[in-house]
């Protein structure tokens, strides 16, 4: 972030015609997309676009999900149909609607509205072992990136996530629990709505993913053995640098063998989707436009898209936080603070469209509200 | 509410493309509507029209608050040049903005937006005896049942409180006091921000002001003399009627009793805006439009509304919850859930504002989303 911008923002704030703070959280949403966009007032995060990344997921065979695979692919029949909640709340907040096929398990005829970037049929099972390999996982983030940077271009001012996979809670918990170092008794939830046995077995399934693929779940995944490896492998060649160069270098190694190891894990654990909203996030970042982030599918493809780029998150909003328990783990971690607890747990980026209007509001006051001295307003005594 | 429009609306809920409950607060906010109209799907509430109700308060002379009274006639004007939060706020979600004076201290010429229902040069002080004569209250609250009343026949469907009023969260603390027999401390807030000290002052003003109306503060104001006089008055016509009429003639009784002691108790420690805002909420309910609260003086002018008519809360969907602690025992009392948290303390209607598209989005999903059957999707096995 821009420290120049964030401060110039803070100071502005506190001209505007409100008792200092007044705003609450929305003034600190405010405050930081300047410093994201290097300006104060940033600017208006209009138009949005929201894309629901739909992939399926070979974890579904674990009995993980009360509903049957095949539903990705109607829901993505019924959002080009625009008759999901989606559609419905995209309407009311004036949000475009792109459907991402980047892993659904069949074939999707052509459609407006519909973009066809299929990396596979589904994941492997996760459970099993690892559920993408290195070439799809970068081919699914690519695919995110492309359509991020596209539809910037097509106008859009702000990126709003959306997911559809049936199961895709299930990866989401192993990413938070690899990512934050959590236990997937803590961060796996009820998704969709199963009951109690279901629960128990979600959660004994995100154990055994964690182990088959080597993620004893450390912070940042600096747990897997990958992360290590790297690291030390370079450090021989830094033995006569300089000492400030040193720390620079060895951030930057830092930083360089956590992306690798982040990579690892999320092909090891992440869902089609997972990894094309990773992208998604990093190209929005990018692009230099605000990212919106839905529930808890989001969250985890964030910690993600952070271990990959770190300064990402300073472009992301937390939309809502989901009934999920992941996705509270998941945001402290990311230090984010969403702006709408309605205990949703839909996906689709429903939470993320909620939000859009509050983020809008929050920027708009930058641009239009008066200050104590243009409107002659009395300040408050000291 | 309709009890059988509210079953259509929850089963309806149930048959939409959605994991059942999956829209959390907004499935019920829907149903509630639909409980309130009386029919399912309810109504869009759209478009929707803000009504910031500015009074002056006689109590601002016991240093209650930090900005000086004229903020209200300044504040006023900001609105009406479009500068204030409340203006860009409505601007975000395409409400009207209408500015009624009911008692600003000062006179104000006649402009555009801006409508003169002016009842008093503000209050008097209630920490010495009534802010209202018995004339006052009725003519504030008649303001605000007419300005409702306007605003839905020039086609306003949803209508949101505002306020501007500077120590007006002093009598809010005090209503909510009295109307819930919450004690003073854990009522009164630091408002727009004071300090310490202030916040001592004000806690002592707001006691002093209990017991100078003789509100010990029971719940619903039925601790205040008035209530058991007059319905001990009415007693004795009582004695040969049956049971059944007995009940029903009591309860109305006792309702009577408590609407007279409702006015009492807001005539006491109340502003004129606040008098005004509950006239609007009942001049919304009568209307059959859903009323959107904003925060800690709506919240308070609903506690009097409710005591006046208990189901005028059916129409009622709480905006946000401020920081002002006295809102959170207010929306308890009246058993709504706020649809925003944000931390907001700023009034205006800005809290109400936030949560209009929330609302929106709530009720359009009933309106625009498929259903298993239409759509094909198949449902969650059992």
């Amino acid at each position: 972030a821009d420290p120049v911008a964030v401060a110039e923002a803070r100071a502005h704030q506190d001209r505007l015609t409100k008792p200092r703070g007044a705003l609450g959280a929305l003034e600190e949403v405010a405050v930081r997309l300047a410093g994201a966009a290097a300006v104060s007032p940033p600017p208006l995060p209009a138009p949005a676009a929201l894309a629901i990344f739909a992939a399926d997921h070979g974890v579904h065979a674990q009995g993980v999900s009360p509903w049957p695979q095949e539903v990705t692919l109607q829901m993505v029949g019924n959002f080009l149909a625009g008759g999901a909640v989606a559609n419905a709340f995209a309407t009311q907040v004036g949000a475009s609607v792109t459907v991402v096929d980047v892993g659904v398990a069949a074939d999707l005829d052509p459609a407006p509205g519909l973009r066809i970037s299929k990396v596979a049929y589904g994941t492997a099972d996760l459970s099993q072992g690892p559920a993408m390999t290195a070439e799809q996982v970068t081919a699914a983030l690519e695919a995110g990136v492309v359509v991020a940077r596209e539809l910037v271009e097509q106008g859009a001012r702000c990126l709003i996530t959306g997911d559809m996979g049936i199961a895709n809670t299930t990866a989401s918990a192993a990413l938070i629990c690899a990512f934050t170092g959590q236990d997937a008794a803590v961060a796996t939830g009820r998704g969709t709505g199963v009951d109690d046995e279901t629960l128990e077995r979600k959660v004994e399934v995100v154990r055994r993913a964690l182990l088959a693929n080597g993620l004893t779940g450390g912070p940042d995944g600096a747990a897997s053995p990958g992360a290590q490896t790297a690291h030390a492998a370079q450090m021989p060649q830094m033995v006569h640098i300089e000492q400030k160069e040193y720390k620079e270098q060895s951030a930057q190694i830092e930083q360089t063998a956590q992306a690798a190891s982040a990579m690892k894990t999320l092909a090891a654990v992440g869902g089609l989707e997972h990894a094309a909203i990773a992208g998604f996030i990093l190209g929005g970042a990018a692009a230099g436009v605000p990212v919106i982030l839905d529930g808890v599918i989001a969250g985890s493809a964030a910690l993600a898209a952070a271990a990959l780029a770190p300064a990402v998150v300073d472009h992301c909003v937390a939309g809502h936080r989901s009934a999920e328990p992941g996705h509270a783990v998941a945001l402290s971690h990311l230090g984010l603070r969403p702006l709408v607890e309605l205990e949703l747990r839909l996906g689709e980026g429903t939470g993320g469209l909620l939000a859009y209007p509050l983020v809008c509001a929050a920027v708009r006051v930058m641009h239009e509200v008066a200050t104590f001295d243009s409107a002659g307003v009395s300040d408050k005594e000291a």
